[in-house]
Formats: C-alpha cells, sequence, structure tokens
C-alpha cells in the first residue's frame, strides 16, 4: 500500500513537472523556429519590467527544488553557475536538476518534518520546519516560476495548452 | 512529531495558498480604486485571446481544491453557479471554498492514496490512485490557476511582490 511522506510528496513531484516542463520549453524553441523569430525574444520576455525574464525563471523553478531537497535532505547539491540563457542549455539545467534529484534517497527526507529548515530570503533569513518549508514555501516557490514560465511563452503565442504543464513529457 | 499524509499535503496548503491569493485579489482592488480604473479590467482580462480571465481563473484555482478534496475525502463538496465576477465576489468564492475545506475531517483523506479517482477531462474522463491524483494533477492544476492570476495582475501594473503570493496572508 502506498503512503504519503516527506519523499513521496516531493521528487517525484519535481521530477514529474521538471519533465514538463523542458517540454514546455521544447516547444517554445520550436515556435521560435518554425516563425523564423529569434529563440532570444522568448528567452529574454519578461511579463513586466520589474519580473524576471522566462530563463530566470527557469533557473529558479530548478534551484527551489534542488535547493529545497538539499535543505531538507543534507544531501549536498552541486552548485550551477546560472550561465544558461538557450533553450537547449534551460533544458540541459533542467537535466542537471533532475540529475540530482534522482540521487537523493528517500531514507534522507523521510521523517525529517520537524527538523528546523534555515534559508536566506532575500537579504534576510528565515527558519521553518521542514514539513512547512517544502509545503507553504518550496513548492508554491517551485510552482510559481514553473507556470510564470508557461505564461510567458503562451503570452507570446506559442501553441500550449495546459495539458502540456500537466503531462507533457508522457506525450 | 509530525507526519506527512494525504490530509497534512493538501487542505493546510490549499488554505494558506487561497488566503494568499485573497490578499493578492485585494491588492488589484485597491489598484484598480487607486488608479481610477474599472475594475473589470483587470478580472477580464486574458494573457492570450485563448486563455481564461482572471475571474475564471480563480474559480477554477477554487474548484481545483474543491473538487479534487471532495473526490478523494469522499466529503460532498457543494456547487457554485460561476457567478462571480467582482474582485468581492471572487473573495466570496475564495471564502466559501474555505469554508467546505475547513468541513473536511483528516480522518477522511489519510489512508486514501491506493483509492481509485476517476475525474473528467475535458469531455472524456481519467482515473488515478488518489495520490497520483493529488501531487500530480490537482495540486499541479491548483497552483496554475493561482499563479497565473498572480502574472496576470502583475503584467497589469498591480504591485505585488512574490512575498504576496507566498505569505501575504500572514502580513
Amino acid at each position: 500500500m502506498a503512503t504519503t511522506s516527506m519523499y513521496t510528496a516531493s521528487i517525484p513531484v519535481f521530477q514529474h513537472m521538471l519533465k514538463n516542463l523542458s517540454h514546455v520549453l521544447a516547444k517554445g524553441a520550436a515556435h521560435a523556429e518554425a516563425r523564423k523569430v529569434d529563440p532570444s525574444a522568448l528567452t529574454t520576455f519578461r511579463l513586466f519590467p520589474d519580473m524576471l525574464p522566462l530563463a530566470r525563471q527557469v533557473l529558479i523553478a530548478c534551484d527551489a527544488a534542488k535547493n529545497g531537497v538539499a535543505r531538507v535532505s543534507g544531501v549536498e547539491a552541486p552548485k550551477f553557475e546560472d550561465q544558461e540563457t538557450t533553450f537547449e542549455e534551460l533544458k540541459g539545467r533542467i537535466q542537471k536538476t533532475l540529475d540530482y534529484l534522482a540521487s537523493v534517497p528517500a531514507s534522507a527526507l523521510d521523517g525529517t518534518e520537524d527538523k528546523e529548515i534555515t534559508f536566506p530570503v532575500g537579504p534576510a533569513s528565515r527558519t521553518m520546519k521542514a514539513q512547512a518549508y517544502l509545503f507553504t514555501w518550496v513548492m508554491p516557490n517551485f510552482y510559481f516560476h514553473t507556470v510564470t514560465t508557461y505564461d510567458i511563452l503562451r503570452h507570446n503565442g506559442v501553441e500550449l495548452g495546459k495539458r502540456d504543464y500537466l503531462a507533457g513529457s508522457q506525450q
């Protein structure tokens, strides 16, 4: 019988949604190629001048998953240089994030609910128990940047549907 | 010691994020009033012509939570008529959704991981076990419409930051 735990509530979810995100980015790249537009018109696009561009949305989604899991599990994560700008590079960053997530055993996450996690919030830091940290900080943050990536592409006319976001990697 | 379960992974998360969403909508309403613009310019705004307008995004976020919980828990949920269009009415819909969520006991959700859930997907239906349904369908769907609501307001210049989305109801 399946059970629900800090592991089942995090790693498989990130894996599923990051694979879908990679599929969404592939559709963005294909759109640019088909329309003969510079792909950077999409990857640098912001929904508002003081919002982050698409490429940064993807990097932050990846790091929300990677750093969230690293802090809770204690399994050290590689540090990346944030130099990805093209669709191909962003998909590579997702793959590197997936590689890290696959290296974290369930035993490192399960039973961590009450562990105190201190994490940076802007120039300050905040401390929460791991369960609240995962469910009310890491997950909402991860989804924020994943959905905003989708919304940027959709706003620019890329032919995407919610199914691409929910299950695109299974198509 | 805290444990993680189908209940802790769903109801408290929906409650937290819906309260933040209500706060985000209040900022949208305040923005319209301060700038003396018709609030419906915001509530009817779409990020692309074939995307849903803000008001529908809010209704679907509410129903993702309500119907997801109802299907898994078996606790009957009220049906709403989807007539809300103003910021005040949308905040009311969130409150009605919160009232339903508060009525669902942990015992109705915990241990449901393997329960088969059949749910509508467009004109068809799909069946998944409750754990996969919650984590790879209901939650991503809920976040999709919550974040898109935020993105629509942000795209229209409403002064919001990620903190409003993550923790706005606690301010």
